[in-house]
């Protein structure tokens, strides 16, 4: 049986559908975590507000409720029926040391329980960890997950993938993990480096552990923060979970795709959602303290699915790179984090769909989609008949080439073409230097293959100042 | 008495409160556009939804209800109590080429009819006419101005700028409606460069009335799409008005901050308003034309409405500049017409409060914001007590002064100070080129002011790269 299956693609994102026992749950998705005891949210409301699965612990279900939870099933327990994810108990043993449950008897609880998704008793090793430690955690984890896969029965298998900071042990654990044979790959213990907004690090352990499990669907543990969503769904992250909307509104924020706000700073409300749409900021404060984090913990339920809504949509117009380009404004590091992407161009190639119907350019790191380089790879089999090419920068002059920042060279038949041909770019004035310096370089790639050809190259000013050391086989003539 | 006040500031854009006979308007605001008589949404409709103003056409009340009209009074016949500005009839003039009013009827039928803000008939003149045209039609503009001014009863007057892409006319046109003395600056027949995404030519116009009408409310004609509204007020535009939530509606588009979206290639609705929230794209896709036209359009309301408050909202918490940064995102046009307020730098220092919270970088527009400008200038005013000067890129070298992208040289005791102390910026590796440029030039300047100084300059091999043409008085080291 197939677990699950992709109807969609961008980037390195995609929309999946992945087949459960109740039901399915279409990806990108946010489970909410619950707290069976002490919803802050009533399950049953979190459902009608959008969620389209739950994520509980089965580790305090079986401290508290034990049989009798058995008996009921957790859906039954948390009154509802969409897909449900146990988490074992590894988040309380990295808070607390230590629990009182074994590895073999959490999983076989979860099968008991009902579970849609189980996840073994892995060893959350946290960033910065040494690495005997961080080496001694990953072999635990495995040998659970070993032991889990033995025991599972006809629920959905998680297998989380740890290795604190340490890219090669990452690596590791998802190739083990992979071998092992799981459902679905949680991304563990990130979310001291998501607290400390380290985001480039973040980009490298998912884009590490993306190439490693190549299409089974990718779980970010502990992510639940709009503003990350489309950043970690290109870069290949399938399902979040988190109980950020609930701390966040304990500590009276205000959750948005662009970062957090406190509400004691709030005038009005950047959403429509019922909640804001009902109150003014003002309101909410003169609320008590209860029922203002039930309504805030609402906002933030609507607005995180909103956000998953935003980027799928993205991902069915092909506009993902669009998405993300504007969502990382929100913090200079998350704008350096996405630009890590460079050093893995390769990989993102792969997975990024290769026809698409527009190329809006949003900054500097639009540079960095594959487009670019496919355009200038596409340029190698090029033919040209006479013996010389006419390059101009002026689109009303005739000329075999165009010049355009960013891609550079424009076959003539290339203009209404993706990606150069349906490109939105600023012109030479208003655009980074980096996206002009690109253009002129693969120009001089173009040149130097065909080094045999002269190249009559008209262009303004503002381009004659960017075309120094140009090939022998160049000549150069300044259009006024 | 003084009809308006401003309340908040930020980068050019104010929070201003506009008193009107029903009330006062809080500005920035978008009024929609009513028909009088085939109203898309219901005025009444409009209000709930949010609108805080409303306008409607006199010409068209006047020629289908007449006298009626006078009698009921406008607000009575649009049903509502919000305040209710009144176009003349330029708009009919402009698109059919002649209307039959005066005027002076035109002006004497809004005062009878009670409304808060009247218009006279300017004359307007699309972009790209000639030259001629729109002097003759600016000075007929400015004719019916005065005539208005004296006609007025105890309505406010908004006094529309024409002039069509001749910035020197646009001037013109501001500086006599200043002197005949308005409430409103309304800029006029920008229509067309809307459209046609001219959105640099848009910044340098609004610009340059701004620099002209100092304080008084600016009106954008005919902008009403959300994309635009943080870019406009922060260029210093107060209203908006539109009919681009109905007419888009019409042809099944759906408003997002970013952009438009077209209905039929919608599968998910990033929006969580009423009436995204009730319904599914394809329910919309199934229902009877005149039924989505109205739905559609009530998106397109609340999305704008939620916009305003986005807007406001980062007035409050100066991060206006952070907002705009992100939302031109949405197309390169609106990218590259940002940009051009690297042209009036002095203008927008001007009105740019001096100290904010923090300084976010955004991507390279992030350096022309005046709070760099401030932070080289207070360098000037620096004494140092040695004659050997302490610079380093590494913060955990004791220093006197640091290297920083886009500020260059921030003083041991400003590291705590806003902007350069509250800055988070990315590191050299993840930045612009010309950010680091700037820094190196930044910190040549202070160089050469204190030539008499020995720099003992440390930075890493990053740095040194672009520290080219370092001054005598320097000695690079490059930090390993």
């Amino acid at each position: 049986m197939q677990n699950f299956e992709i109807i969609d693609k961008d980037v390195m994102g995609r929309i999946c559908r992945i087949y459960t026992n109740h039901g399915k749950l279409e990806t990108p998705a946010i489970l909410p975590v619950v707290n069976p005891n002490i919803p802050l949210v009533d399950p049953v409301e979190i459902v009608k507000i959008g969620a389209k699965g739950i994520i509980t612990n089965a580790y305090i279900i079986l401290k508290t409720m034990g049989d009798q939870a058995v008996e009921k099933g957790v859906h039954r327990v948390l009154g509802i029926d969409v897909p449900v994810m146990t988490d074992s108990g590894s988040y309380q043993l990295m808070v607390y040391g230590d629990i009182e449950v074994s590895n073999s008897e959490i999983i076989e609880f979860q099968n008991l329980i009902g579970s849609d998704i189980i996840v073994p008793l892995d060893v959350p090793t946290p960033p910065d960890a040494e690495r005997s430690t961080a080496e001694s955690d990953l072999r635990m984890t495995i040998e659970r997950e070993r032991e889990a896969a033995k025991k599972r029965k006809n629920s959905l298998l998680a297998l989380p993938i740890q290795g604190s900071t340490y890219i090669d042990l990452r690596k590791l654990s998802a190739k083990e993990a992979k071998k092992i044979g799981g459902d679905i790959y949680p991304i563990g213990a990130l979310v001291p480096l998501l607290d400390s907004y380290r985001f480039a690090e973040l980009c490298k352990i998912i884009l590490e552990v993306r190439e490693v499990i190549k299409v089974e669907p990718i779980h970010l543990f502990g992510c639940g923060h709009p503003m990350l969503f489309a950043f970690a769904v290109a870069l290949g992250c399938d399902l979040f979970d988190s109980a950020a909307y609930a701390l966040y509104a304990k500590d009276d924020r205000y959750l948005t795709p662009f970062g957090t706000k406190k509400l004691s700073e709030m005038n009005y409300f950047p959403c429509r959602c019922p909640v804001c749409k009902k109150y003014e900021p003002q309101e909410l404060r003169e609320m008590n303290k209860s029922e203002r984090e039930e309504i805030l913990a609402k906002h933030n339920l609507f607005i995180s699915f909103q956000e998953i809504d935003a980027v799928k949509q993205a991902i069915k117009e092909n506009t993902l790179f669009e998405l993300v380009e504007s969502r990382i404004r929100s913090h200079p590091n998350l704008l350096a984090g996405w630009r890590k992407i460079r050093e893995y161009g390769d990989l993102v190639e792969k997975y990024d769909p290769k026809i698409k119907r527009k190329f809006l350019y949003c900054g500097i790191e639009s540079i960095y989609r594959p487009a670019v380089k496919r355009h200038i790879r596409s340029l190698v089999n090029v033919e040209f008949e006479g013996a010389e090419i006419l390059v101009s920068s002026d689109f009303g002059m005739y000329a075999d080439i165009y010049l355009r920042p960013v891609f550079g060279p424009v076959l003539y038949q290339m203009n209404e073409v993706y990606p150069a041909g349906h490109a939105e770019v600023p012109e030479i004035c208003e655009i980074e230097e980096e996206a002009i310096k690109l253009a002129v370089k693969n120009l001089y790639v173009l040149m130097r293959k065909f080094h045999d050809k002269k190249f009559k190259i008209y262009v303004s000013k503002e381009w004659a100042k960017y075309m120094k050391d140009i090939p022998e086989n160049g000549e150069l003539h300044v259009l006024s």
